[in-house]
């Protein structure tokens, strides 16, 4: 017998999926060929939740998938619910997958008397008993540290990448193409996104509004160039709305945007649709009703399912990112 | 200078108002005469929520104010981001007042791989630095012990004797009565409530429908007298029909309900509205957009407010017990 | 090599016999087929306790088998020492058995600054590094929610019921048995001890003595029937003796008695040797020096056996609730 | 209002004396004149214990007086639920005051699988929310170092060199006298005591057990003195009556004892009452019933007094030693 | 009395200066008009630390002034040391005033098996019973989250922007500036900075090391222009000089540097001398015993010291803010 | 597979060696045939450590070498940051050796408002979530109970009595030698080491001082002996010094050292070098550059690999004492 199936003897792996991406976690499961526990999680006419685990799990070593898309509140106290049935039922241990960790913006303290939600967050997911999160993109990476126990960070950038230039809306080494921050704080990551195509980057200075202008002056050289806007993440949309004005009216010719999560909230479909872009390049971690026009899913799941296999199997999550970097 | 004006002078008490019942907290704040604290919970297109605590609580003792009604969930992590709000603010110590704490029904582990969601909520309260929760009727008084902070459990039932006395429905010395428990479980209530009127019990037999049966055996005698079914909540309203029918069946002549609080959920309004009762007389700890015909809400809010009024004066709540139960 | 195998190999099973039961522990121990740990503990002319175990306890799952029974203090402080010990010595998990928790009783704070004794208990286990908690039958079961480490709650009714069974005293549809609470509070005990026979309860109406009465009305039938009256516990015998006389002024033909635990305390056994019972089954929770007369002690020792098997080997205490459930 | 007027108005003392050693509690609370809050402690017939204390504790500074002595573990348990009771009454601080602390002589793990009881209670104590330990005397001063929260250590050595001083056994430079360690982990308090009379010490080498002798030899020279042996603790009194055939045999004049604590186990009495010695110098840290001829109890009560009525007005302890000090 | 007054008198303030920049120590306490503590803090031969408090601390609020400069672990240890000792001698509340936080770039975990100091630190420091950290921009304002007692987060930004402006280098709309970020992380920092003189912004493009290069493109426009390059921090100076160089290669005209905390190490003296800078504008949070030339060092002395009054009498921090915003 | 094959295959053993005793640290790993893991440490010039571990520990019982010498503040950081490290990167277990536990003889408040740093060290470090210590010869052995992890304890009195049986200097009962404790709180030490040659004790009186003088009084004979004077610790050697000088002023004939650990801080060296020593018998828990004459070190790596051995394959501990006892 060899390490792994002494681990696979001893502290069987159960994958129990929640809430509304129901298709990201069959397919992840479908990965790793393993069924999704049975679990039933009833939201009573009073409000409260109820969560029935069908099969055993003492022993085991149980992940638990749940996208933290809206409503929040609900998935999270459905999540939370789970984990005490779990630590309660003798689990070995007690995995969260969350490809979209909800609050992760609310990461500060920027008023007075304001809460750090996020850090909230961590602390009532660890009370429960957490052994480990595995999630995706986090607003900050500053996040993990949130946590005492592990965070597993996992990257969906390479994946937008990889579609721009497995679709040839770009190359290796790009001339044409400028990647754009919708922000200044999105800087950052604009510079690692562009590194994909060795090229330049931009940032639209969100000033506009103070002076009464539709558009804001973009920091950096976008005439002439097809532009990626590229952010973590697409809430009401607004954001992308000023930015591709701002660009187009900087005399770009041909706006993209990349985004690992989005929330659509408000009217962010009508906005998008009535938006000058080529396409939306987003990920799968929220899922929703319908779509914006033009947008693009690539999935996660191979991700996750990857991620989970090798902290299942003791292996370091650093050949996954290694392999991402292969890439660039 | 006394101690009461003292503790004034160093810890100014601050009152905030949250949720659906801003009926009540109005009410509680108005005895007290003192303000609520301008609060703003923002719940956002996203599903994520936002406060702003308008005035700072730097050393001041806070009362918090949130019947956990549906949306549970949603009031729920309101008053945990408020919570983790308030600590971060520096408050001198932050007081839950809870006139309805959800899930306390969940408050056992029944079946495999349940969870003790009645636990979970008292240990996450906890981790956000709750110093004291004060709170109406558990469904089991049990649940103290689930609190390491100290927990004030104050009594309805004296306040709807108190209804039915004045009201001339009963007498102190009642020979016409009978208390009636809707379930096994509800014996000792029963037993507590018929102390105001000096008068007998009788628990309904649920077990009519293992036979097939509409109505259910009594265990105790009914016939020819005025019933006040009692019990803790009424959710979908299920049990009191039953109950009701059975009574009848059994040869009771009215038909009164006397219950702490009201979920009314599913269709509960219709369901009460088509049974044969008198009066069912319930408290303000709940509120809905409507009621029950033939329902009296008897309000919590003088309870409530001499318990904060009690509990910021440093006095023991055991005086405003004996002064409920003087009147037995 | 089956998981079995492997799990017994890595973390050997040890048992550990504490206390005043010596004769329960050797019974588990030989249905288990594994020896009691050598465990030697010492009180001191002092008062102190020392311990010492014999062999190491290092990577093993080691089973502690106390009765929290009288001297009570004594017993809990025993067990306290010997979980610090094991803490020490790098036991891989410690599992207490307690087949009678004392201070269950003591669940809710009913007067002012009363303690929750049963809270305490849960925590300073708790303390020590328990993992998880074996007992039987809680005075209340919201117990198990003092208790963050996970607690497999065993029922020692179904026992008790097939001694009735077993021994022609009821059966399973059985007309002339009434099944009878001596209280309120254990409606709900009554009701589910009388689904083993298919039969009506009855409560005993303890208010006899408010009216200077010797017995106390009876709600429900019970003339010309057999009653079996139903407790958790029997202590000083006290409400069996006004119970046992008020079904038989009510007209009750002939009286048994069901406890799960006995504490005898005080005159217990003149009591009831004084009384007109015709049995009372027991179990062998708590051992004492004598008995009283016609007192039967079911053993729990393979049930309990059972239960370490079933957590040692990770399997779910649930199928040792069905076969239970299996006679109803 | 001054400082110590404005604490006494927000958070009035109160006593609480529990336990085995009644007069003490009275010395102290007389001396601090402030009564004792009247708090009945009920060993019920099964051995559980039910408290009671009579009046509102809210917002108080509470000190609670407990010698840990014979039965120690009915008066630690005593003393926990006490804590937890007085937690629960939202007392403002709970403080304790320990005389005698029994367990403090296991405080290491010299043999396999020992458990280190002296911290098992500092830990179980803390668990309880006491907010400060006061004490005389540790076994080991390390002990201070096994709890987080302030532990105020007094000395009862001075009280009994002056006992010595003021009865005229010995003086400031007394050339007559010898200090005795009756071994060699007390050589440090020997010499510490020696202090008082600027005189040397000699050690009792326990090693004529080895040599299957009924004395020991004496490291130091003893001839032709009186001799103090000095202790913490007088258990069985068998290492008392070694040193005193010791130093007789190696020529001493006279014997005196002085140690702290008084345990008095076993034949201790008899023991040493048939000692050839001329006075045991101890305190009241311990009660018992009756005493061995020739000892002397030099009441504690005077510097417990102090140093309650020290920390209650944030007046350092210190100050307290310095006088101690002063008769060196 | 008033408030302030009753606080005053209940819990005198108590301030403590360590380590390395006694200066500033002295500054703030000569601005509070409080003495500091004597403290000393003794370094041993062999490495070992040990503290001295000089008076009594007990039922007051003390406040540490530590940076955590070179020799920063000392420096830490120190600190921890004396919270210790403050916990021990029953300080009413323990406050840090932390002016530059050590550890802070250690956010986050950028590869595998990295560890997140600046959250053990953190923890650490919560460890010792920290009430409350006041410090000065953190490397990312994220850091708040990792602790969970509350952190008040000064800006010193405002006092160097008013020192651009009281000198003539800068105006409120000054068409002549730009401000540049060293880096893309940068940009939001310099974004807010700019609002001061509503000016552009750029950033320094880090990629000229990638092809080779001396110097970096700039994104956005600093030809003919005055550049001040703002950082949190200077440590080795080496993005300064790279920035300096690009900034100047790309057709500014004068470079200024403005940067809260300058660590110095390495040759970082050297190196800012040979750059062709007018002015480096930094505060005093760190002491060095040499700067570099046409270095201005603006005190940070009555901001922390106006911080601290605000907390000691429970004011909220907010109107610190705002005081700072009036000048934009 | 046996039960050792299996561990070694589920969670492989890793070494780390950390800090200034390298040679120790490879005497283990080549003693126990396996590598030390690469890992790098960096001090950075601003002082702060980075460390990088060069391979993978996820699911590893990993054993930290890292002994608390000078500089004492930067190894524990060091060691802390490098627990950080290992936790976050999901080792199966973190065990630590710590040779020589600096901040020991801070162990006790001997004085108001001083720390007990060795309670502090021992927070700390199990903070970072330490599962174990391996340690030799603390200075007192009550710091056992400052943790709540398990703590082994390893001697090395019996590998340096050894030494002096091996070459001749004393026999195992031995006429002419006398162990010699330099103060009054080493007799227990000196009793003990004595056991090994079956010897007379004496103690050094440290009183000299007082009375002006160089020598001080010994307790107990040596005149005409061979002493051997016996500590746990040489730190500035001035003890050893005092002592040496009065034992040979008594009229010994010839003096030698042995102690467990040497911290040779000031000018120990030279002090040592200018006494009438024959050797000084030490171990090699701490390295230094250049050591006094005649000074022996014999080697504990032997014995920290076998408590490694003994540890990580769940074998008592016991059983190395049993050894080291042997040769009594």
């Amino acid at each position: 017998m060899n390490k792994e199936e002494l681990h696979e003897l001893l502290h069987p792996i159960k994958l129990i999926g929640l809430g509304g991406n129901p298709v990201l976690n069959e397919k992840i499961a479908s990965i790793l060929d393993k069924p999704l526990l049975e679990t039933t999680v009833h939201h009573f006419s009073d409000g409260e939740i109820q969560v029935n685990i069908s099969e055993s799990v003492r022993g085991c070593d149980v992940y638990v998938i749940q996208s933290l898309q809206d409503p929040v509140n609900e998935s999270f106290m459905e999540l939370e619910i789970v984990l005490d049935a779990l630590h309660r039922a003798s689990a070995h241990s007690v995995n969260c997958v969350i490809p979209y960790l909800a609050y992760s913006r609310s990461d500060t303290k920027s008023r007075s008397r304001e809460p750090i939600t996020a850090k909230l967050i961590a602390n009532l997911l660890q009370l429960t008993g957490m052994d480990r999160l595995l999630t995706i993109d986090l607003h900050a990476s500053q996040i993990q540290g949130f946590y005492n126990v592990p965070v597993d960070h996992l990257h969906a950038m390479p994946l937008l990448a990889q579609y721009f230039l497995d679709n040839g809306i770009a190359t290796k080494e790009d001339e044409d193409i400028v990647v754009v921050s919708p922000d200044h704080s999105g800087a950052k990551l604009a510079r690692n996104f562009a590194t994909y195509f060795d090229c330049p980057i931009a940032i639209v200075d969100q000033r506009g509004e103070r002076y009464g202008m539709d558009t804001n002056d973009i920091i950096g050289d976008v005439k002439g160039k097809k532009c990626i806007i590229v952010d973590d993440l697409i809430d009401t949309g607004s954001r992308v709305e000023s930015s591709t004005k701002s660009v187009l009216a900087a005399g770009a010719t041909k706006v993209y945007v990349a985004a690992t999560h989005t929330l659509l909230s408000q009217n962010a479909i009508e906005r998008l649709n009535g938006l000058q872009i080529e396409q939306i390049v987003v990920t799968d971690t929220i899922k929703h009703k319908r779509y914006p026009d033009r947008m693009v899913r690539v999935s996660v799941a191979q991700l996750l399912a990857r991620g989970i296999d090798y902290l299942y199997h003791d292996r370091s999550i650093h050949e996954l990112f290694d392999e991402q970097n292969r890439l660039k």
